[in-house]
């Protein structure tokens, strides 16, 4: 197939590691970086799953922007007076052109920010996960659980390879393409692949071994948008991840399990995809759909064993939770009584 | 609340009818006539779908358009050398310059056209489906059913306002909103309505009486696009058809009933709201989705009673079955066996 009409992603392009051993001049610390995310970016929200996973929210101090960009990209007009409190910048772009005025132009979250300089260190997010589970173990919380397991490895690698090319990336190929053929092949791609993931969980509780592991979070952070903004925005539209018995009780799951559902704000989320992209919903009118209470649903997953921690404990309550229910709706149709 | 952002339907502007004393200089005659329709038209559908109902396919002659409209508007594309083999014409809007060139900006269907003179006669959609109801009954099939029982008027009148309103026009509200408040308003007043109907259809199987009635096509024509395109492209996403039990089986029943289903094309629906409404849809990418499979699953709605047709036979078979699967995909997940 020609590449007319395909999207393509950017890669990271500061690629600086924070390490045990500091050996990019950046070394691990509690305090010294600032993780800047959005609530509405699946890339951005694996740091935030993991960084409660791992209890390092004393440690990783947490800036989140608006979730609707303007000309100057990512900003911070959640916060008093629009600046970042710890940063005391307006625009996350004011980090990168500390790093580097000469590749500054294109800004993305997940960012990681050096405090002391106000630098940008990394906004490598296929990195930067595996980065806080294997290199910032001094300052887990007791107990934490290991996501990236020496002797799973190999496993994980490969499943999240193939995670990342038709589920996180496939919605995004799908949403904006620009020619059929291009459209219709990420969703071949991706429905095949949902449909293999679909059948690999409908006898195990996650997706590597019997615990919790970054390919479980990578795969959460496009499921939980599915509904909400991959499927009607982005055209992913073959079924909703309600439609499939066994993903939506596996999101269900991970949803309910402390450390994921308390990093997840649909208003965000929907926000985000409907008004910043307008190429594709120029209107930017927000559906006040899907109806999303079902995610507190029971999911009867824990029949099938697995400990999601492992032998540790779970972390600690969320300081506040963010869910927030985008409108008010009454329950829909099939959970009434017939 | 202001106008601003709010969509207005034009109303039919050729408002002459066709009646069995000929009043309006049209009397109802064999094969005088050549109905213009889009089948991705829900208020041309209602016509295709009583023509089938009262076996008017001899005496009133049919004219698919296709379902893409260029600058000139409806355009007989599908047929040899593009142009319709009864009206000698390539554009509807000839027939609409013929009958009144200063009036013919908008073309609409359905529309009626005299084919003798090549002039239309009515766009009237409001009033059309009643005139074929009763002022062509001479040329029903035998034993057709009654779709609008002079006894039963007061009631079907008042539903189908109440149908126009909130379900047929409020998913084009929707859709075309460019204020949200605009496009919240109408998103409420739908699914309040869709709801009222669903608890209204729980316990018997038509709107009105136990036999089909207009009211029925009216509804239909909306719930049978509903999943196709109105959930994903104009934002009608609380929930889809397919989530509430007693619609979803209502429309299956409709739509396996001769008559209904038949008349139904889901290729042209998805092609001409995708890529026509370049202000809500600017890539044209059609969706592959959703699975339409279930529409051929039992409904059950039979153990509810009624009669579709009250004493009288169902219509003969269609000539050919215009039913065509917009895609190839696997059974959903739904479906498939735990």
């Amino acid at each position: 197939m020609a590449d007319e009409g395909r999207f393509r992603r950017a890669p990271g392009r500061f690629t600086d590691r924070i390490t045990a051993d500091g050996e990019d001049g950046w070394p691990v610390e509690a305090g010294r970086y600032r993780l800047v995310v959005s609530r509405a970016c699946p890339w951005a929200s694996r740091s935030l799953v993991v960084r409660r996973l791992l209890g390092l929210e004393e440690a990783l101090s947490l800036g989140v922007a608006d979730p609707v960009q303007d000309d100057r990209s990512w900003r911070f007009t959640l916060d008093p007076d629009g600046r970042d409190p710890v940063l005391g910048i307006r625009y996350l772009a004011e980090a990168y052109e500390a790093r580097d005025p000469e590749r500054a132009e294109a800004v993305s979250v997940p960012a990681v920010v050096d405090v002391p300089s106000g630098r940008l260190v990394t906004n490598d997010y296929q990195r930067l996960t595996l980065d806080l589970e294997t290199e910032w173990t001094a300052l887990h919380r007791p107990g934490a659980p290991d996501l990236y397991p020496e002797h799973l490895r190999d496993e994980i690698d490969a499943l999240m390879d193939d995670i990342f090319r038709d589920v996180n990336n496939a919605v995004y190929e799908a949403g904006f393409a620009t020619e059929q053929d291009a459209y219709d092949e990420a969703y071949a791609r991706l429905f095949a692949r949902l449909d293999q993931l679909s059948d690999h969980l409908a006898t195990r509780r996650y997706l590597v071994g019997d615990t919790l592991t970054e390919a479980d979070v990578r795969l959460f952070t496009t499921l939980v948008r599915f509904d909400a903004v991959y499927h009607g925005h982005f055209k992913c539209n073959r079924t909703k991840l309600t439609e499939d018995p066994v993903l939506w009780a596996y999101a269900r799951d991970l949803f309910q399990t402390p450390g994921f559902g308390d990093t997840v704000d649909f208003d965000h989320i929907k926000r985000h995809y409907y008004r910043v992209h307008e190429h594709i919903n120029p209107t930017g009118i927000v559906p006040r759909g899907p109806d999303l209470r079902g995610w507190r649903s029971p999911h009867h997953r824990e029949e099938l064993g697995g400990r999601p921690f492992g032998d540790g404990p779970l972390p600690r309550r969320p300081r506040r939770t963010r869910w927030s229910y985008p409108c008010e709706v009454r329950p829909s149709a099939a959970a009434r009584p017939p």
